[in-house]
């Protein structure tokens, strides 16, 4: 399939099938994973794959006290109606965990190191690409506390996104872009 | 082509042709971009595509003080012999912009927005691999300040990377990579 193709039917997905997700597709998500660019090659990655269902329920319950959290926050009344049953049905969840100690020459610059975190939004877009081509629907998932996750699973850098993956229950609808002409200009 | 053996392929590249890229391969690769995922799908980025000589100077002015600035705060001694003389030749550069207004939920959580900006991280990846099939060579280039290249592109919100798109004057080295086991982990 062509790449514009790939990355145009790629769409986030709330609602999965229990089918489990096989290690020969997640690995091959991974390896998309680690091979974006970042800073200084400093690879500022790693992944946490979750397939049980207790620590899956962690991640739910959390996401769950999240969400009433900025319900209350933002007074955003959607928030209040988001569904996160899709946290239990979802086969797999892949942490994208990132290291700020990894960053670049940013580190050095006014706002501090932020290139370590944008390596690993990249490194999470390959992984959505390469589920797309496997048949497999995602979403980038950041519904959640860093430091309570942080402590869940044990790890000693962020966890900036969970990947969620599996077979979509339901065809996914596009959202609707702006046009090329209103977010692009030329200086020429 | 396959996935993975373009995301594999695709490599830094600091040493261009002066041939133009056409403007359909550039909006193919802002195609790519706009077809990231985003918070709300708020869609937080814009494209400034320059390739008139006198801006391109401009902005190898800035990235030569920013250079000598980053050699000088860090002691880093590589960065002193760091060439940006490929932002002479590389033909289309293109300033990928993020607002931070549009971020999602995230604006309500400890650390502030930062969703946007990993939107926009997805975008330039988008934009990275539409380039590599489309037979162009990219860099991801962030050294200089955005603060300077934003009064340089008159514009509103932060320029957060430099994309430099072109044909490669040589070929480019694959840079090694962690093994899978060494950034991957299961719970189940």
């Amino acid at each position: 399939m062509d790449l514009l193709t790939i990355i145009k039917e790629r769409r986030s997905c709330r609602s999965y099938l229990s089918d489990p997700v096989s290690d020969a597709d997640i690995e091959t998500m991974i390896s998309a994973a680690i091979n974006a660019p970042s800073p200084l090659d400093s690879q500022p990655w790693s992944f946490v794959v979750v397939t049980q269902n207790e620590t899956k329920e962690k991640i739910y319950a959390e996401a769950l006290r999240c969400r009433n959290f900025l319900l209350e926050k933002s007074g955003w009344k959607w928030l209040g109606k988001y569904d996160l049953e899709f946290l239990k049905s979802v086969p797999a969840m892949i942490a994208v965990v990132g290291d700020p100690k990894k960053s670049g020459a940013d580190v050095f610059m006014e706002g501090g190191p932020g290139a370590w975190r944008e390596a690993c939004a990249a490194a999470v877009q390959n992984m959505l690409l390469a589920a797309q081509t496997l048949g497999l629907s995602t979403l980038w998932f950041t519904m959640f506390d860093k430091g309570i996750i942080k402590g869940m699973l044990g790890i000693e850098a962020i966890p900036l996104a969970i990947v969620m993956v599996g077979k979509a229950a339901a065809p996914v609808a596009a959202t609707p872009r702006k046009g090329l002409g209103d977010v692009m200009r030329y200086i020429r």
